[in-house]
């Protein structure tokens, strides 16, 4: 059986986003499945002294015209959200406690929690925006909000950061592909062109 | 008369050289011609905090991966300088007097400079290394080897770097089409796709 993708985002992530709509479709055209990894880009950002793109002078308009214009380039509905960046942890530890159980679940969470920030303007820190996305996926969603609560949970999102970092995850989106690292939207095409020379297209 | 590409580069840029390669027959493809315009990347990192990714943690064995593996997926050739990054004003500057005399010399100075540094393991920053270099390319070394050492050269620089700054540039390499800007080599192709949607393909 083939490595699955392991891919790697933050909810705050618009290049996370657009990964999400592409990244199942590329997998599965290399013959592989995605496993998906809910992340929390503070914590690396400490790590790596990195500002978010838009919180940066020069870069900030910059970063918001190419959030919005490679949604465009590549037919995918986008609206800026009208709080950005924001905290993503609620939506990190639901998404973490599915993938646990049920990653075609998890999957079905992840993108359509994404389009409600980036497309439907949500506050996805909201549990009751989680609870509708949990319910409309076919979820418990009382068993969930309630797991988020605990400490157990809470460490094991800590862990699968931690884990992710020791990996060599830096931000958003990133994917490995039979452990060749690859980060960014803009790196998509790049799996498949290395895919193809490494004789790895199935 | 459609308006030529704007192509900011540093000498130092591994993705501004992977778009040296590229840009003219990109450009050529939409009808265009490119400007190129050399510049520091120094003063731009200044102003927006901004640090090579090669100097952060977790970040810079990634980029070094990446450059190469851009460069071989492009069919690029791509030897990772012994020091790097290092200081490109001289190459600027230069550039710099090419551009004001002769952008068709100008441009194959530069990619010429560009493959010395990053496929044949010359130091640019050496004189002797940018005389040659001059000279292979037809120009008069002598004679730009010492107007490099001009004030007003000196000036001319730093007020081009200060324009690239003014109209949003940040980055190596960013490129203006139309007014329109895109930055990295990873942008090369959204210019074409944005190009065909916004109809400006010639």
């Amino acid at each position: 059986m083939p490595q699955p993708f392991d891919f790697y985002f933050d909810f705050s992530s618009p290049y996370g986003y657009l990964a999400s709509v592409q990244i199942e479709d590329l997998a599965a055209s290399l013959g592989r499945r995605v496993n998906w990894h809910p992340i929390l880009l503070g914590p690396m950002f400490k790590e790596t002294g990195a500002l978010p793109p838009v919180n940066v002078p020069l870069k900030a308009d910059y970063a918001e015209k190419d959030f919005a214009r490679s949604a465009a380039l590549f037919d995918i509905p986008y609206r800026h959200p009208k709080e950005f960046p924001i905290n993503t942890i609620a939506a990190a530890r639901v998404a973490h406690c599915l993938t646990q159980e049920d990653m075609a679940l998890a999957a079905k969470f992840c993108k359509q929690t994404y389009v409600a920030f980036f497309a439907d303007n949500q506050d996805i820190r909201d549990l009751e925006v989680l609870r509708s996305q949990l319910q409309s996926v076919g979820a418990d969603a009382e068993a969930v909000l309630n797991q988020i609560q605990t400490d157990e949970v809470k460490q094991a999102l800590k862990l699968a950061i931690n884990d992710a970092m020791s990996r060599g995850v830096f931000g958003s989106p990133f994917v490995f592909f039979d452990d060749e690292p690859f980060w960014g939207f803009d790196r998509l095409p790049h799996i498949r062109l290395w895919a193809q020379q490494q004789g790895k297209v199935a």
